[in-house]
């Protein structure tokens, strides 16, 4: 196959915060399939905060290497199989990267319905909003008549779990950066309200959305926000982990709440993280649960969507800066 | 009745340590018994960690609030009853506080096999023993070969603690300050390892003592013992927050481990507070297990006892300072 490969080189980690020079662009040959091994064309990129994760140290995965092509989870498309079970056409979910194509083994891949826009099976449908149900249900066992407080809530998990906590029956307060994002999560996506983190009178606000205290804080932020909770939290109240990214980015020492771990104690919590890919024997009931909420219109996914591999680095620094709404992904040309 | 009622007046929460002026000495009458209450004589006073958090605030608990007589667990012998389901000589655990008589509603008395030894009704088939098992059983979910560290292991509960991990199947590792502690903790316990949380290289030694990691870690004590455990936690580990002594004295801002919460996410763990009230339900089994094991001469308990009232304040200092070894009791006269 004559065709190029452009991929993105992770360089190095960073200290502070991610920057374009952390990423060299280079192109290289499109790969030879052989047995076992299946070429897929990247369609869709997904950016997360966990991608900043992956560069510090190993995790519940590898970490990412000086010299690996930058680590993404993608949607993609079959061009050539060397298995049996994938033929060309076929759309998959894989870790396919920064780059066009990926040469994997048929174990890294997960056929999906190709019915399904593919930005979905990104978002919603994939990575981002299981983890907003599973947190939830699985980690949080939100219940009807309870008051779940959801950090980066407009972000591509919080504005999912905002939306599935309603769902569940749960009261849903949001906490988001500035004005205009907390007017969006009330306005447009049905959460009972929105506290402002950047505010002066943050703390302050919060409490007064939540009148009964918290029974469920699904933490995608860690540091100050998690402080904030952590003093409004009821008796046998639960702490999803699913993120800090306010810490991620930080030189020298995070700000972590003086309450940890004594307050655990005197209320009773549990603080629990965890990953979706322990939960992927429920998926198919996450989707058709998720599925039917799509139909009723009582769920919507929202995607913050752009083109080009190009605009990875710049797309991925933007999100980690809370630029964004929903989910974001590039729609590869 | 003409007999007189010693009692420790609580004044106020102490800024950093707790001193013997924040205790006042006061004699009062022996109330008169009415109608469902009932009057007891205190045997045993337990000491506790905890009270020093009851002083701080509202928890699980009403704070202890200047001008109450100090609150604290006894085993109290009924002297006078106003409910038919008590009579004079049995023997209950209550909240009696740090007096000679105290008379209560019968609702708070618990009844109590008067064959066992005073002193182990107060710890290790009371609360204390209780918290260790619940704490080990229900939250940390220990299971054979799993290693187990546990801080203030030469304490009440961590005494009690390593050794029902060990009946349980697990590889034991305790923290305790000095080596003597630390020699007790093998050489007496049968705890498999002992590391000294004063010593310079303790880190390393805590390392080196859980080649394996550590799948559940049963935490008093918080600040950096519990920092340099998280990072020697597995993957889908448990941290049981039991207390967190290490922040209950502290005047401005406690160590907290900058590894909170990123640490629950990367590593998918479980941190979880109990109090014991929750698992008394399960108390019949707890009990029949403890006293196989005591039976089997698998289980020792250790007590710390000393004589009279008007020591109380002095004890709980000595037992906040880590001067302890097991259950620190006095016997009343």
């Amino acid at each position: 196959m004559s065709l190029k490969n452009r991929q993105w080189v992770f360089l190095r980690n960073p200290e502070g915060a991610v920057t374009p020079e952390i990423f060299e662009r280079r192109e290289d040959a499109v790969p030879e399939v052989s047995a076992n091994n299946i070429l897929v064309r990247n369609r869709v990129l997904s950016l997360d905060p966990a991608n900043r994760m992956w560069m510090r140290g190993p995790t519940y995965r590898q970490q990412i290497m000086p010299g690996d092509i930058m680590h993404g989870f993608t949607i993609s498309e079959v061009i050539e199989s060397g298995d049996a079970d994938f033929k060309p056409g076929d759309i998959v979910e894989t870790m396919g990267g920064w780059q066009d194509y990926a040469l994997l083994p048929s174990s890294e891949l997960t056929k999906r319905d190709p019915t399904i826009p593919l930005e979905q099976l990104s978002g919603i449908y994939g990575i981002t909003g299981l983890t907003a149900y599973f947190g939830l249900k699985d980690i949080g066992a939100v219940k009807a008549g309870d008051t779940v407080v959801i950090s980066a809530a407009a972000g591509a998990v919080g504005s999912s779990a905002g939306q599935i906590a309603t769902n569940l029956g749960a009261r849903v307060v949001g906490i988001a950066g500035g004005a205009d994002k907390c007017a969006w999560l009330t306005d447009e996506l049905g959460f009972d309200k929105a506290v402002d983190y950047k505010a002066d009178d943050f703390r302050a606000a919060l409490k007064s959305a939540c009148p009964d205290g918290i029974d469920v804080y699904f933490d995608n932020v860690g540091g100050q926000v998690l402080d904030a909770a952590l003093r409004l939290m009821n008796q046998k109240g639960c702490i999803v982990c699913c993120g800090a990214v306010s810490t991620y980015d930080i030189e020298g020492k995070p700000f972590v709440s003086p309450l940890l771990p004594g307050v655990l104690v005197a209320k009773r919590l549990r603080m629990e993280g965890f990953i979706v890919l322990d939960h992927m024997h429920n998926r198919g009931d996450a989707e058709a649960q998720i599925k039917a909420w799509i139909d009723a219109d009582t769920l919507t996914p929202v995607m913050d969507l752009n083109n080009g591999l190009e605009r990875a680095p710049d797309t991925l620094i933007r999100l980690l800066a809370g630029g964004n709404r929903g989910k974001v992904a590039l729609i590869l040309d």
